[in-house]
């Protein structure tokens, strides 16, 4: 129920950094649903965290342990261990523990994270008794298993991975992502872990994660739902023995641009995977005043469910699109200077149907897998992105089924 | 498809308020889908746009009559004429001069009003040609005939009624409306033409009717979607012959109250019969600091699809309103402090679920028709309330079916 063909690419490893699974059970036993990765000792880590004030006890341990140096992670799917009180909390620090005896390193060194069901009880002795199998199976090459173990609801494991060089030697960043409902612009339920053999130092690197989360996962929604579990790691293990990537180095913008294309990619497969989801809509919003009012119009449309269901039906039913438009509170907007067009044709002119608008041509488009709504405001020069998908009957069903 | 039984009510007649009905044929033959309301010469006028910024042609034109005295309400259903450029501002004009001419009146004192499909042109032609019919049907009795000749997608007419006395004679407050999807706080594709024989100044009467809309029609989402068309009209013919209704009068809190019941109870069956609704939910959010942060985290969970799929299965996943509630943007609120009740049944408390919860218990309660969700959030007195139903695949179904 994908859109397009999601083939798992082949990744670069990222030497520093290694990659165990097992299956502790904990919502299905058919497969691993425990990750952990282990990172170097020369590691530096950044992150980024749900906006959601509630968030999850593993979110809340993990902000917490950020500045320890981290040397692992350890994400379950299947309980999200959120909306679970003092319990929740201390559950999170005994999985913790739990790796930190295991591997003779300390608590405060693990950051947990979890996704899956809100309101459950965490199955802490599941997770411990399944640790030594994971800790046992560690690799450089585990990150397709370490995809499919952290999945939910995802019905195909995402992965990216570029590489570049630095003074001639090789360079990778690799990453991995899982979600697909619960998601929107702030954050959603989305974990991903992306890492780098390069060299970055630790503000550095927060300072390229956040620009880089900005442009990817925080311009994807499904449902405009955030999650209070969400999460972006970064981890630059160092191991690849080049020079540090600082902000004046040459290599600097290689890396940015890397980084930015893995974060694009694992954002887009999470779109592509959206819960139900049959059309990858690209909401380009231009000619706007600022950001703000371009990102404002994007997101209307992109959460509007009278669109949604429209690209569902393969029904170019601008007239929606319009009134979204219209509905996204942008101050003296003039419908007639206005121009909507999917993919190459020009729906929307003159404050009505485009002269040149046919409906075999409006057909021709919905007809497609992938669909870029292009607003045209008229207003000034900012343009801005937002991905979506369609809203369809899979949708409701998945998300009426999932619990019960 | 809707939520409970929702037989048509006894109308009181509204005596200087005559409606007439007809079949134009604009998007089928079998029903009546015009409407004529012809208002006495005494009458005074109130009313309420929608506040997307591309209306549509016939809320432009309505919106510079209001105060030319208004004798004629005009509404078609089966055409929203928005979306239609200068040819629909020409279109909408054209049915108030057929009108005019009809009745010896003048154009100017036309409402039009017109719901249904965005970006068609308005077929005139057939209106204007149905015209005559309407007029000559026009009687005090035909509030029922006129609630279903609005009517869309919606699956049943929706009229209320209040009777009060002054002096010693009654006077009554009689409304319809219509709408099911599109619905949103601010006011959504909806319309409500609520007329009172009473005799109340036009300022007074805006005054009014701003005040039972904020409460009522501003309270209820189906899916956050806001049209291009809403309206709500309020008539005060002065036929009843019962002295003026002043701000200082006896008889302002009587009329204020009759006002406002007949607009809540207009704006539920709008719930009731929202697209694909199988259950109506009350979100009653208490404690808050200010009115603001109350319709914040009441529209936020109003709006989430993941909690309106979850009533949809009766699956009483409090985790999924407890993530809506923390996303709501509301500063440093305590997730510990704050209760969540489903019906009488205590779900969240001490930032997980309540102790005392059992999920016999949840799911008595979401067997239920009407489910109030109560959060008490431990901040403050303020309580607001809006009104929503679930996401069901029939909500995706009508409209992805609508057009095509």
């Amino acid at each position: 129920m994908a859109v397009g063909k999601n083939p798992f690419p082949e990744m670069a490893e990222i030497s520093g950094v290694r990659l165990g699974t097992a299956c502790a059970g904990i919502k299905q036993q058919q497969r691993d649903d425990l990750l952990i990765m282990e990172l170097a000792a020369s590691s530096s880590c950044a992150a980024v965290f749900t906006r959601n004030a509630f968030c999850a006890a593993p979110v809340i341990v993990a902000r917490e342990n950020l500045d320890k140096s981290p040397r692992w992670i350890l994400v379950n799917s299947g309980n999200a261990n959120a909306g679970t009180g003092q319990q929740g909390l201390l559950n999170a620090h005994a999985t913790c523990t739990a790796i930190a005896k295991l591997t003779c390193g300390l608590p405060g060194q693990v950051l947990p994270f979890s996704t899956g069901v809100i309101g459950e009880p965490l199955p802490v002795e599941k997770i411990t008794a399944a640790l030594p199998a994971a800790v046992a199976a560690l690799s450089l090459q585990n990150w397709a298993q370490a995809a499919k173990a952290i999945m939910t609801t995802d019905t195909f494991p995402k992965g990216a991975t570029r590489s570049f060089a630095i003074a001639g030697k090789p360079v990778s960043v690799t990453g991995i992502s899982k979600g697909a409902g619960m998601i929107q612009p702030n954050m959603a339920t989305m974990l991903a872990f992306v890492a780098t053999d390069a060299e970055v130092s630790q503000p550095l690197l927060q300072h390229c994660l956040q620009q880089a989360v900005e442009q990817s996962f925080n311009r994807i929604t499904v449902d405009g739902d955030t999650s209070t579990n969400d999460a972006c790691v970064l981890v630059a293990s160092g191991a690849s023995g080049t020079p540090e990537i600082t902000r004046d180095a040459e290599s600097y913008p290689e890396f940015v641009n890397a980084l930015q294309a893995v974060c694009n990619e694992l954002a887009e497969k999470i779109v592509r995977d959206g819960e139900g989801a049959t059309k990858l809509m690209r909401i380009l919003v231009e000619q706007a005043r600022d950001r703000d009012e371009a990102l404002r119009v994007a997101k209307t449309i992109a959460h509007s469910p009278l669109v949604k269901t429209a690209f569902f039906a393969g029904d170019p039913n601008w007239g929606r699109i319009l009134a979204a438009v219209g509905r996204a509170g942008v101050e003296n907007m003039q419908l007639n200077d206005i121009k909507i067009y999917l993919d190459d044709v020009c729906i929307v002119s003159n404050g009505g149907r485009s002269d040149t608008y046919t409906e075999q041509a409006g057909q021709r488009v919905m007809k497609r897998e992938e669909i870029t709504v292009r607003v045209a405001l008229a207003r000034g020069a900012t343009t801005e992105q937002v991905l979506t998908c369609d809203l369809s009957y899979d949708y409701v069903r998945i998300n009426a089924e999932y619990r019960t």
